[in-house]
């Protein structure tokens, strides 16, 4: 159940203790993909896996504006301190639990908010005031995980599957000329960038040409099944905490 | 320009300084109403502002959780405190001046969250970080204002307006018989009540049935045209701070 | 019974739960009015309510620095940031509350503290800690509210009356000359200004020389007989939070 | 020049960059002392010092609540937390300084503020901010600090001298009887008590009876003295920071 | 030069801009490995790296309490909470930089600092303050690294390398009979667990008997090696940053 | 018990409910003592102490960073600010009580740390978390804290005694030429400084050749004996709050 469209009387009447909150970012991916990719991706995967389940889940509105920083040389990326962040997503998300939806996911279409958020899951689930767990598309996607990138072929993929206007294909091939190989800068298995703007030039990491349409409906079917799973999973959990030793 | 859909590189090239951030609330308006109400009202009213205007202006995606806690006991409902809101927005606000869009005007729906924005404003106008005011639409409605309740005529009216099928058309009758007649629980001029669930039992302040769509496009177009004066006012103003008497 | 000059065994043995807490500001008035006209009037508003009622009342000293940025082009205004107000009276009156003087007014003299004391007693009575709610005297004056400026006709009336020695007569037409005729500089239904001498020359608004000495008087009968309303309303109230819907 | 009745045009006027600001605190002194002894001798001081020295120094209000938990047993006894003294406070005197009176002396009445005030001072002046110094008036008087206590003879003396209505003469054997020898429960040269409580039972320290209205006179002059010599001493200083070594 | 012995004159003198932090955990590692072993683990790879390179290195005293509530429920284990942690670190880490020592390196021997230091780093380093690396030593010890447990064949090995004495050898069969065969309970690539109490019954994961003293020479000279050459890059890297687009 | 060297399961397997946390700097003490001085001498008190009670104690790492800014102008010279270590102590020490030790001695090698362990014991005792005291070995060697300067006498002959190659015995002659009588620059009873640059060219306060080796001992003697006896009392003492009166 959409929390946007619904009311509060629709939301009395549910049985249920499970909520999605989709988590993303509005910040550059490139010249040919959308500042906003990373909540369109998100609401995407949150929403299809919320109809796969075969039960009630409360789906939040999508938080819009995370932790950016990194890509702040790239005019429109917005972000918040990671303090703001995470105490934006904790309360948000402890209102939801107030109403009794304590078991929630994180639906996260955004690299940069993945600490933050298993922050705040700990930091909930530890204090006994809900069970939170971060769930990030682009991480359980088997192999097709090890060719994200930004901007790259994974989002240019999914977005060509759920948002095909959104593209602009005419400038594919700027993207992957200016595009960096790889995430960071490595020395000595340390990533010594701090900004996006060390590494790639135009802000894209990873050739979107690889994106098709077709590779974007698979992601987004793995997404949602893999999603659908630890919808399940989290709803059976024992969440009790463990004695002390 | 929405930074949604829009690229890094369109706003690169975009000539302005102005932008919009639209800021609503996730919580009850009522059996009739969605709990998504004051997003989708900001949303309408801050794109159509944007339109009206004869200049580039950058329109923030809108901030979906705002100061809403006066309305917990209702199913739900989300907030955030109102510490953790001035953070979000006041940082999401200044990662845009940091492009250079630092006139800002904050398309506000929830009257709940007026005292934090304006308190947001003042500091990042005094601090010289951006030029920063709220908006409140139906607060700018002329003599409409005074009907303002809440799920009441005019919230009820912009909607059938713009989101027809978002109102429980069935369900009008019991939202104006649970209704209360005003915000609020009045002594010698103090409102005593902290929790909307202490003067009305369903949610709803006013009379949602002397809502039409009519009214409603009247309230947008009102809207539409005080958010247009008021951007052009931002956009021309003399923003330094006064001197030291 | 007034804290700062009882002893803690004269609290003891009192029979009671109601307190006022005054707050102020130290902070620019014009040319004829005192910095501490906020902290004066309030004090004196506090003192003539609980002598009013028929019951004990615990009367705390004065908070004399409130939230007052807007003054800070004129010499001698203090403020403490909002934040910081707001947590110096919210742990101030729970400490008063630590004692079982759980139902408590907060009566204010400044315009600027008005949100902010709304949020404190949001904040606390929400939480169950004390039942705080603030008045502003000049709000509370019935048609008189409407002449409220700043050092203007109320607030001079008011001193006039209370501490007409504090009053530099031989300013008043310097003030008047110098005042603006309203608060802020508005544009569209919003108030463009932050600071107020972007649109007052000497610091006030509205004309001083309408603020007779015996308008004083009626101000502050009519503030008190609401005040003392407001502490019996107080002191009856149902104060336990409405059930989860 | 004292704030709460000056003009701001008084203030614009003054040549000066010195300031004193009074801090004391609303708690129990006994049975027989006023719960406000701490801001009553603070001001008695502050204002006799001011006086005495030949140069034009700003008077701020008192900051009336201050860290007291310790007295947390004893009804009326306000308090804040640390925290958030230091930065009311510390703001407050910022203030203070954004108007050019950038050299402070906080006069203090009351030890559990020393720690605190010191803090703020050195936070102040390190940053540049202003030059701020704490200066607490029983730890000033010579042979007499060593029989400083609580609500004992110091604090006796100087009231009977100041505000002589405000002791109860008929409780001082009362007082007497009740009264703790000393400040703490000392093992190892380590006070093993947070709470007076712990150690006296009537929340006494010290003999009042031995604080008669002549010894109040001479501490008044010996703090006021030493405050004089301290405010030439603060107003001369290099406070200019020292070179990295 | 290790500051904990050196004197300020010896500071002074050096010729230097690089420092190493030591940075650890107290908290279980099974039935046979110490408290100490994270603190233990990185000042000695930080003291083999610095001693590696042709350069003069600061040496800072290790921190010995970190981000590990995910132990609490073991004995013994001590930890601060996120917030608290990174501010310690990043407050220590700027007064080294007040002083010339602006290039860091955090030699850190815990996972669950791995993201603090991180968020830490970008902090400051984006700030202009310093330049500020993480190095994790288990995560540069190349095939190694993919046996990395808790307690297990790694931090095993290393202390009996170097500390011997420190490995309770009697308990080795007990904690391999204990131990869980990874780190966390996964379900759709999402890791369910927030305490190590919930996937280990005695704490440890992995098999330490696969940790012999010659597998922990070998990993501390991985770690030095690769230490080394990160201080290299670290002193001889460009870190302005990158121009806005 | 020493958590560094200790397992989990010899921790779970004391019966005790006292623990010693050792808390030091790392900062300047004059051309020939250490920058670690403040850790070394706290360890050494603490281990001793501990040694010296006939009953289970736990002995935490030491803190190794703590309230030093005032020496700031010393390169090597590490702080953190006052607000960060107090929440640093604070936690650390929680993080044991939840393990039930929760009567705990803070045993303190520095002076810029006292009144931030005071507060730090205040705040958890008063919550009832712990009962935590904070012990100052200077400050209970009998007629020899007279003596105390920085770097001069006690803490000159202490390290002589226990780590006497860490003591420049060559540069004694110059740290003597260059040291300052006292700690501070007095007027009216006020230090007028804040940084120990203001009163001492090279750091140190004494005269360290007052540091003999024999006096070392004897002062650690005298710390020993009397933190055992500390141990005790708090081991028996009443901790639980007075009533309210």
């Amino acid at each position: 159940m959409d929390l946007t469209t619904a009311t509060w009387t629709d939301v009395r009447d549910l049985e249920a203790d499970l909520a999605v909150v989709p988590v993303g970012s509005t910040e550059q991916h490139g010249p040919h993909a959308p500042l906003g990719t990373d909540v369109l991706t998100a609401e995407a995967v949150a929403d299809a896996g919320v109809e796969r389940v075969d039960r009630e889940v409360v789906r939040a509105p999508a938080i819009p504006v995370g932790v950016a920083e990194e890509h702040r040389q790239f005019p429109g990326t917005m972000w918040v301190s990671e303090d703001t962040f995470r105490d934006y997503v904790a309360e948000a998300v402890s209102s939801l639990a107030h109403h009794g939806f304590d078991r929630i996911v994180l639906v996260n279409g955004h690299g940069g908010n993945v600490d933050a958020l298993r922050e705040v899951g700990g930091r909930l689930t530890r204090a006994g005031e809900a069970y939170v767990v971060p769930f990030t598309w682009f991480e359980v996607v088997g192999e097709h995980t090890a060719d994200m990138g930004h901007g790259g072929p994974l989002e240019t993929a999914l977005l060509r599957h759920i948002e095909p206007e959104l593209i602009a294909e005419e400038r594919i091939e700027e993207a992957r000329a200016g595009a960096a190989d790889g995430w960071g800068d490595w020395t000595s298995y340390v990533n010594l960038a701090y900004d996006a703007a060390e590494f790639t030039e135009n802000g894209v990491v990873g050739d979107p040409s690889e994106g098709s349409k077709e590779r974007g409906e698979e992601l987004l079917e793995l997404a949602t099944e893999t999603l659908a799973r630890l919808l399940e999973a989290v709803a059976e959990r024992d969440v009790s905490r463990p004695e002390h030793r």
